[in-house]
């Protein structure tokens, strides 16, 4: 429920209990220095996403680096990030329900919150709300452009909603969602490329309807690790809700750059630490990790820096290998690192990140927001 | 990191606020009930698995409905059981890496703690602990009956193992730890049976090696809820470990009985509860439950009583649902149950159970080991 961390700080990472949740903070810090030199040299703002990585902790380090806030999807996340110092936070989703939506309202009073709305009623509960609780709620119109998940169609169905927003007390209409959330994994870097291009016709026009309508977009907010130089090339969006770049994950680092090679922009720098536990065949090691430890939805996790080692199957608290003709020994007790295959849902597993430099455990930072789904 | 409960007692389940776990109190207790008569009458012992529920509030009602003990998979669940009453355990699984050996023998203090090996270095390393702090542990030689995971081959070596448990201060040899995780699943009845008649002749052989050399079993323990009746049936076994069956998921209820139908011995105690967060067409509905809320790696989850209505896609906070034709209504809102595809891994992710009966929270009860991995 509240596990003590694997770690002391000082320690050396082979001495880290596993299964644990480890950063290499000089690949970290890197990531971070890549994103705040692109965006600024792309000139469009930077709303990392905090589904990534659940922490205040790298939150204010975002901002620090020039981030202007935070996303998140949930009212509890926004919360941690709130108590933590963050003071502009857009909840890039829709929030229903009354006990949510009352927080979401209250919490107002303490930091710029912004929402995401896709349905007429939702926003006379949040206008409701936010009357009760005398603050105010910036209101972004999520629409759909290509994700097939939530928002209203773009054009007509998104000016309609926009002007109901506007007209609700205690509401801002702020701008347009618009995530390609099915984008950011297409392998090819032409034809992500595309699905972005296709993308921005929609917001676009979409734009100009609510111009036309007498309404501003004062933001129009979007893109994933996958595709934010797409976005950016557009010109259509003006802030980008990157958040994986600051980790990368397996998945990830199966998209293809311009080339035609795996891109390298951003470097794994989240692991999920692992304990050899058994060597019962001379091919066969079993590490600790397992479902409850690496998120298996994208794929298995994979061996960093082991030639010929196959993570092959994970079950609830194993993690099984094989080992090829090359692979290295792997004695009984052994630590190694494991690339998750999906961040996010990783991250969502453990308390603590334990960030490591030069071999050593430098900083323990909680993932404060761990578990906050509601 | 460590979330409020979603609940209060004696709301309405749909006052629950969501994604929440929650258990249906009369059908999880007719499950505790049927188990502990069957077990009783096929005269067995029965030591449920503790990975699936880490909640000493369960573990309470299933020795008071006349299990022996419990299984865990980590030290960090033995020491939350033990704190939460429970005084006969069995980690059935290896213990590797000082700092948790020494938890481990510490925590013989407590209560009985029997651990498994599979090697003689850990046997070595688990007596020196033990003796460090003046405790006994009891150790199981685990032998691979199938599985393909860790454990000691059958016969020959699982003897001489045997032996240097024996030999080793402060440590008794208690038996040997059986368990066929990959026949759990086998759909067809006789198929799963055949695995197991299998695997029972390589424990039969075992154990009367084991007592030429002049080691007595004490415990022949293992069993899920896919196989029980059939290690049950061989006499090989005298414990089973059994614990999926409290709950159940949509991976068991796959399983066919000897007719060849879905096996109905236990229900579906255990949902992720949802709402529905948006209606953005008229065939999709998405709720606030993705994988975050509920883990995918048996297959998504499935929508309870709902006909005609499909959960096609999980992403991190998000669950698409497909309404065919027949579907009812889901209006912005709504509250609707998903039953997870893997229970022990879906329990992980939430930090609360809510109890209904009736249609009303009767209890709240935490998941005290969630995410004690280590």
């Amino acid at each position: 429920m509240f596990v003590r961390p694997p770690a002391e700080i000082g320690m050396a990472e082979q001495d880290v209990d596993t299964p644990a949740l480890i950063i290499d903070l000089d690949v970290f810090e890197a990531n971070l220095a890549h994103m705040a030199e692109t965006v600024r040299s792309l000139g469009i703002a930077h709303r990392p996403h905090a589904k990534t990585h659940k922490s205040a902790d790298i939150a204010r380090r975002q901002v620090a680096a020039g981030a202007v806030g935070q996303c998140c999807q949930k009212v509890g996340e926004a919360e941690v990030l709130v108590a933590g110092g963050v003071q502009d936070i857009l909840v890039s989703n829709q929030i229903v329900g009354q006990r949510k939506i009352d927080r979401l309202a209250a919490l107002a009073r303490e930091a710029r919150i912004a929402v995401c709305v896709d349905d007429a009623q939702n926003v006379a509960d949040l206008s409701a709300a936010a009357r009760r609780f005398g603050t105010e709620l910036d209101v972004l119109v999520e629409i759909d452009i290509g994700a097939e998940r939530c928002g209203t169609m773009p054009g007509a169905p998104a000016v309609t909603l926009a002007q109901q927003v506007a007209a609700a007390p205690s509401l801002t209409f702020a701008g347009l969602q618009a995530y390609q959330g099915r984008a950011q994994h297409i392998r090819g870097h032409g034809e992500r490329r595309q699905a972005i291009l296709h993308a921005a016709k929609l917001v676009r026009e979409t734009v100009a309807a609510l111009e036309a309508a007498g309404l501003a977009c004062r933001l129009v907010t979007g893109a994933g690790t996958g595709t934010y130089p797409f976005e950016a090339e557009t010109g259509v969006w003006n802030e980008i809700q990157a958040g994986s770049y600051c980790f990368m994950d397996a998945d990830y680092q199966l998209n293809l750059d311009a080339d035609g090679e795996q891109d390298a922009t951003f470097r794994q720098s989240l692991f999920v630490l692992a304990t050899v536990m058994s060597r019962p065949t001379r091919d066969r090691a079993v590490t600790d990790a397992g479902l409850k430890a690496a998120s298996v939805d994208s794929g298995l996790p994979r061996p960093a820096g082991l030639e010929d080692v196959t993570y092959v199957g994970a079950s609830d608290e194993h993690g099984t290998l094989t080992l090829g003709p090359r692979a290295p020994e792997l004695a009984l007790g052994q630590k190694l690192r494991l690339v998750p295959g999906h961040c996010d849902p990783t991250v969502n597993l453990h308390d603590w990140y334990v960030g490591i430099r030069n071999g050593t455990v430098e900083t323990i930072w909680p993932v404060g927001a761990r578990g906050a789904g509601f």
